[in-house]
């Protein structure tokens, strides 16, 4: 299909009440799944960020890393131990955990969003103290998989206003300097929340919340926290679903506006969300 | 022809390079013409103009306003003396020019940009003594047509530096207080020179500058000073193209980066010019 | 009478307690009447502002402009119907009281203010989405009548933080982007209140409150919002006196310091009023 | 004689134009003989400097203090030698300057700008090393009467930009901090070029420079330098005038725009220097 | 003994901990006995004071000058009355008083900081409108003794926020610009609360509060709020020691952090106080 | 050894004439060998650096790795090719480089100096564009060893601005987003060059430059670039010496005006060299 030039200049204009609506604001979004190691919708993402902050928004990235953790694991030969689901995470599996996190994936992130035109700028938990962090579990079964105890935004407050896009690693670090693995979707909240931000998105790879896990078309457009009970019990919030809600839910109490499950399959996931009506996806809010 | 929200997002996307060259700039747009009497056509200015201040430019908007002065001046049964093709302009036109300027079109203009979203402010000359004016011909024979002696660009500096658009009405003023009545296309030129400005528009009624003035075919797209005597002699630039050109070699010379005479009857002219690689129209460079 | 230097020398420095008390206020000026169309006396308030503005003060004019809208509605063969003693605003008066208020009168202040070595810039209620207002009756039978529904006093932060002596056109705008004509009174203090000002002064063409109207010396100094409705009843304020009174109940009830009528066919009268301990005219005040 | 309301408003409007010239400029001034020892006169000064800063000038004091030096010298029985009409400055001597001028002089005269509605800070030059000084003399016969080296002028740019007026004792500094007493016209000349000061004034207890000494009516209004060698020759410049006339000489080669001599006896002799055409005294200009 | 380069450097180190607590922290030290008349320890007291300034605190002098003033007096032969052990100061006396603290004393410390690397500036209670006072006694008997009313502590922020340590002599100033002298140690405290200072020092000439006076071991490290009474009442706390610990008292329930009575005999006592975990002297706390 | 509590304020009062000259100043510190490997060594380095910052100057961090990276190749099974000494880093070597370097090595410091009491920040050439980078042998034999193309050092100069302590890991970004392995020595003058460091810092693991390598007496204290050619000639300069005596002197030649070729060895070696006069190890000089 061609679309002219004056098609193009309508398009953009089109744009303008959502520029409008969201300049200034602030935008946490936590990068992963299918949107990451797809190299044609990975490119897409980083411009969809630039794009965002050329035009007045404050993206903050928060990325997972899964893929390339086990992927250096194997290659090492460390095997882990995994308890519900969840990797115990001793010394050497956090030390490698660490280094593919805030050296591969972080700059990598980085260099696209640079490559892009923008201007982006990596972090983990320890720089700045930005996370203050503590292990998940009170007996410490789970080794280095930890949960954040405090964030010091400070750090993102400076590297925003100087025009740059924070692209965090989420790293925690103890009070003895040693560091902890956080699960990325509640380091975005928590950033979300201390950074009172005004939306968080969490790049997924699903469609939203389904009704039905098998079909698309029972799509859940929003989902109110005074639900959140009922769809738990009735199964249909589960599995993977049931954190992200999590997150979601700790991320509104915490006074972000709002906050949005979408499908990161999807090129251009973002814009979409934030430059149409309907948006895609589900939105969780405070009701 | 139905286009998709993807296809919107890429649209976005493409956008970006443009966006990112042209931030901080400033650009001068003469508005006039057709895109200034036609309804429809002038939303899309407006709308053209604060994307143009969302994605981080610095538009400044200088209008004319030959229609709604004549029907002014023949409501009210004032009749004109012409010399060469200029209205001689005495004390009771002068008065008449000033109010439907200043009064009527630079506050639809303003009142147009707010409603597309932007922060507009209307100036004429005499605001902060912007524009120092004296009679253009030595003789005064043509009344208070004037021209430019001086620009004082402060007004605008504080006006873009916090966040206006500012539109202003082509009335300068002169030592007395006395009010002129001076060409938008020679202001446009002068603010331009004044503010440093990285682009200066020329709105206009034609495709641009051709070769042959019945064949739209014939477009010159690029018209380099060194060709401009060459092009006088042979005809070309002739008749109302001829002060056009001049006020793009004038703004060059002040140091101007790329001055363009556009078809502001195509619409979103403007974001056509900025945001695609051919441009529309005819570009004057100094080479 | 001559007045020696040192003579003048002392004059300048009794001034100094005043100028002091003064330093960083904010004062609006409803300037109106006699001063607005005798020359001298014009010339006068232009001065008087301008020594405020040096002397640390920042004057906010407001202007009407009665006569110049008479003068051109019947150069134009408008007729118009009136109401209660109020013109009814049809689209055509609209469009000449809006020029004639924008384009004209305010411009002229504008150009005499800069004459006497101040900056001045003209502003009406469009600019900057100053005055957002909606019609003053009910059912529109008043047609453009209009009354202010909010004041963005941002603009004129702007313009008075960059050194600038703001000078506004009572024109509102509704929210179809169509014109409104407001009292100048009511602009005054619906911006005096937004722009919690210190004073609000009304220039008219009386020496302010009389006991008895024919009698100068009748005038009442001092007037209490306790006591209002007193005089009131005893039709001490009545006819133009009114809304003039109503004006400063408004102002000072919503957080303005002062509130003054003052004779502006006195020269100077706003600096008597300013530098003078007695002051001149009525001082409405929250009591 | 009686001066109404309204000639007083005219009087503070007829200052405009001098208040505009003056705006933001800083006028040193040279503060001493009579204008500091006759209580009615002291009083005047004080208001005339502070009316200075409120209506926009930047005044810095600079004083002397003879008569109370001499005064405590004498209650403390210390007898000076004097060579060539200057007092031979011991350890004893300069403490008791010292004291004198930094710790009463200066205070009173700070006292007395506060009490008289401004905001003054009393600096001496070892405040923030202000002035570096070393012997006027080589063999330092003179013990600790000093010239200055080199000012600092960090510390009266910081008071200025603060809002506060400084008032400056000459005392000044050496390597090994002890103190110098140095001549006050000196001290305000180095001052005036190291701030790039705009005006230069010395208040003395003569008219100017006189042709003829005896007769007041024959002052020289302008004093160029190209003239100042054959004044000098003539014997007209002599005496007093001598240094005077020498500071003014360094003052306006150094960059400083004009330099006055007036007569401090005058009530409101700055004011009437700055504020009136004519100005007073006599002015020496670099032609 | 000889130390090493590297044991320097270890010490340096040793400090980071309380150079970080301190960081941008406000310390008023009272100057005062001891380490103001015997040299080695003056040099001593403005190195520390220039060492704090450059490792980020803002250290505050208030100073005495109690023999200087003595010695002067006597000089001049002026005797004076005591009633309970103050000098009764009448206006000669006061005087002398002025001179010797603003003038000389002040200045030498001034020049003293300079000369150890810091930027200092001496400021009396007059500067600035700094100490508003008024006489100790109702009846006037101690004649210009003062008692602080009110801090105008503004002139010490800006000259703070400049990078400048300020020197104050404890002159205050009355209503009709008569001046006080008030007990140092007072105005201390009083600068201290308005400047919501987070450590008092007074330097004195014991080693603090001690149980028996005579034995040295005895000494009381700190002292809560809540024993005062007790301590009073069984004569630990008396004579000089009283008003020392009252003055503690007025700056901790004023909102003052800590407040510490230091011995000014041992060299470098201000950073021994803040550079040890231990501290010197008795700390006074609002327990 | 024991040394008193006032040895030791002696010993921080000793350092302000260094503190005094260093204040404001840049310093790039590039870290590695034995300092960084030798835990005790290493908190040592941390202290120095956060002392600095506390103090005035700017550290700015450049690190090596070497035995990190070799020890997770060799964990890896990556067997590399050598040339002339050089690493050849093919793309798999380069991906652990660049995670060691960057999520490990860097992120190390991060924290160390975090817990120091400093705020730091880590950062690669890639964040923000700071190292531009291409291969340093123009048949790319080596693979991605790199050499610096250009430096872009606003993203330091926001992040030392803030209060934040840069520490850069040498990874450059070519073109293609991919990434390159540069020399930290070369790094480091680049960096310091493009930040006008007043001072360039290498930590080795030798004493500096000497006569005999084997005899630590023969240091060479000052090296003139006068003397390189002939000292290289002589074969004084040989070996691991050259490439760091070169990184010195494009320093030197870019601007910064001294650097050091210092024994990390040796405990707080940074502050040895900063805070004393003799300094250590070998300074290279323009002369």
């Amino acid at each position: 299909m061609i679309i002219s030039a004056m098609e193009k200049a309508e398009i953009l204009v089109e744009a303008l009440p959502y520029i409008k609506d969201f300049y200034g604001k602030r935008v946490v979004i936590k990068y992963g799944g299918a949107a990451m190691t797809d190299c044609e919708l990975k490119q897409k993402v980083m411009q969809d960020i630039v794009l965002m902050k050329y035009v007045g928004m404050h993206p903050i990235v928060v990325h997972g890393g899964g893929p390339e953790i086990n992927s250096m694991l194997s290659r090492l030969g460390i095997k882990s131990e995994f308890i519900n689901g969840l990797r115990v995470t001793d010394q050497d599996t956090m030390e490698i955990v660490e280094m593919v996190l805030g050296g591969k994936v972080n700059k990598e992130i980085v260099a696209g969003i640079n490559a892009s035109g923008g201007k982006a700028i990596g972090i983990s938990g320890k720089d700045g103290n930005l996370i203050e962090a503590g292990p998940l579990d009170a007996d410490s079964k789970m080794g280095f998989v930890g949960e954040v105890l405090r964030i010091n935004p400070q750090i993102i407050e400076t590297v925003i206003e100087n025009g740059y896009i924070p692209v965090i690693a989420p790293i925690g670090m103890g009070s003895e300097q040693e560091s902890y693995n956080i699960n990325a979707d509640l380091v975005a909240a928590a950033i979300a929340v201390a950074m009172k931000a005004d939306k968080l998105v969490l790049l997924t790879d699903v469609p939203g919340l389904l009704m039905d896990p098998k079909d698309s078309d029972t799509l859940v457009s929003v989902l109110r926290l005074s639900e959140l009970d009922d769809y738990i019990k009735r199964g249909i919030i589960a599995g993977g679903m049931l954190p992200k809600v999590k997150c979601c839910e700790e991320a509104v109490t915490g006074g972000v506006g709002r906050t949005h499950i979408i499908d990161g399959r999807e090129p251009h996931s973002i814009l979409l969300e934030i430059f149409t009506d309907e948006g895609i996806g589900t939105m969780v809010v405070n009701e």
